[in-house]
């Protein structure tokens, strides 16, 4: 058994076009019926204003599975850590053997969480798309811009935040990497010319309504993950002519389905692993609007802690 | 963080009365409502005849939990491995963090499974109990007695199981243990004479029925775990003047509860952890016939695991 930790995996695995393939081939395994995945374990810690989420997936076939654990102390930046944490097992699928434990303290579920937007992208978004409107200014507002490079032309940033400071500061890191970058004080003003939305925040209500929407957008919304989260509102998914999500028991539970859970969707739900394997093209002409609601999916750890382990497997070879 | 193998733990934690002390206030903890015991995380891997499960409970006020993961490979004796195998990762419950990591190869499963056995038994049985029926020749049925005679002054065990050379194997290794064991060739002979019944086998068809009861018996029905097992016939059930299960949710779906699940229950069920909290006094007379189904609860784990750490910790301290 071999354990790893952050700096390490760090190393071995970044936001890049062969990640990307690896998750983006989760996706499809989960798309073709291939995935065993069961709900999310979840449990909160009140007392520490806490939560910890176990995801798995097994992709049939494969030679190994992971499981994460992903805690989630919010009152930890008052001691100085930081929110987010947590860990992949990797175990042998024919023998239940742990074959690795990657003490990643939650990085490679950044990287999987900001290719999952640039997926979503690559197959939604129109092939001309250049500017990004960004709602949220913290990790992934950040790397989902660094992902989305990998399949768009991104030229131009456009970013809101409930922080102006912390807009300020986004704006000048990613300036430095050669964005022009433009700070709005509102989630309208932010948007008007957007070629891509991405929602990045820990909002529990709406912040982007349909009005907020030109022609033509693709809106990628990543940040509600728990039942008390929303990031768009319910007219967004009536105005879409497309909306899709990577797992819609999760997004009527966790995601931006909520409104409906239980009741007749009056829309399409498409979900992203169909879209990829069957190649279904839902963006009809250059004004179609798509949605896509990213809860995060044990098959994108499953696919990135396998990828994750091949690379630290190759690094182990190259040392003399 | 600590990272501990399965050698290290073993020679920490034993069957012993501490650690039943330690599983019994979990339990107890669980009665009175202080814990937070999210459903079982399940997954199965057809291809291998694999499952794996995961589980975890917060005891509030407790500074960690654990979550542990069971991978069952039931085809893993072929290749020479054990079935059972997994570890347990125990958390800060104010920060989220890793405290350790247990890679126990389901070494703590074992103990605190002998010992819900222990303190059910201590509950429901009769004080003066001595002679106890076992079904099942495996790792439990061993463990089950070893953990009883914490509790009662256990003299005689009847042993019935489905391959009469595996029952023989146990005798031999109980009588080893200053015990009197009878091997029999049906269920009915082997519980005629006894004061506690435990069954221990992976069945998926009911091997103990009402007519094999004597008067004042106390029955714990340990291996049925998942949604295909059953050890007891419903009549079991119905003749009981007590049942008592670990968790109602889980007894209807993986354990003796299955065949009222959905439907309303003909008798009153009690769960283990209210009785010890409450001092319920379920057993009216010797004559009194009680039922204890177990199906493993997170609580336990957290409650194994916690206590492990403490006696690694104190081992530490020893080391010069």
């Amino acid at each position: 058994m071999q354990l790893f930790q952050r700096d390490q995996i760090a190393r071995a695995v970044a936001i890049d076009r062969q990640a990307l393939a690896a998750v983006e081939a989760g996706f499809a395994a989960l798309g073709r019926g291939q995935v065993v995945q069961p709900p999310i374990l979840s449990m909160a810690i009140e007392e520490s204003n806490g939560e910890v989420d176990v995801k798995t997936a097994h992709i049939r076939g494969n030679e190994r599975f992971a499981i994460k654990v992903s805690p989630g102390f919010f009152d930890n930046p008052k001691l100085g850590l930081p929110s987010l944490n947590g860990l992949m097992m990797v175990f042998s699928a024919k023998t239940g053997l742990v074959d690795a434990v990657l003490f990643d303290e939650g990085y490679l579920t950044m990287v999987r969480t900001a290719l999952a937007g640039a997926i979503a992208a690559k197959h939604l978004s129109r092939n001309d798309s250049r500017r990004v409107a960004v709602l949220g200014a913290g990790e992934q507002a950040e790397k989902q811009i660094e992902a989305l490079r990998l399949v768009r032309d991104i030229a131009v940033v456009d970013v809101w935040a409930r922080r102006r400071d912390a807009a300020e500061a986004y704006a000048d890191t990613l300036r430095q990497r050669g964005l022009e970058v433009n700070v709005h004080g509102s989630v309208g003003d932010a948007c008007r010319n957007a070629d891509i939305i991405v929602t990045t925040t820990p909002s529990q209500a709406p912040i982007l309504k349909a009005s907020d929407l030109p022609d033509g957008v693709h809106v990628t919304a990543m940040g509600s993950d728990s039942p008390d989260k929303r990031e768009l509102d319910d007219s967004v998914l009536t105005r879409a002519d497309a909306f899709v999500c990577d797992t819609r028991a999760q997004s009527e539970t966790n995601g931006e389905l909520k409104a409906w859970h239980g009741a007749e969707v009056p829309f399409k739900v498409h979900e992203l692993g169909g879209v990829i394997a069957r190649g279904e093209r839902l963006r009809l002409s250059p004004a179609t609007i798509t949605v896509c609601d990213l809860t995060g999916t044990g098959v994108q750890d499953t696919a990135i802690a396998g990828f994750a382990l091949s690379r630290l497997g190759e690094e182990s070879r190259d040392e003399p």
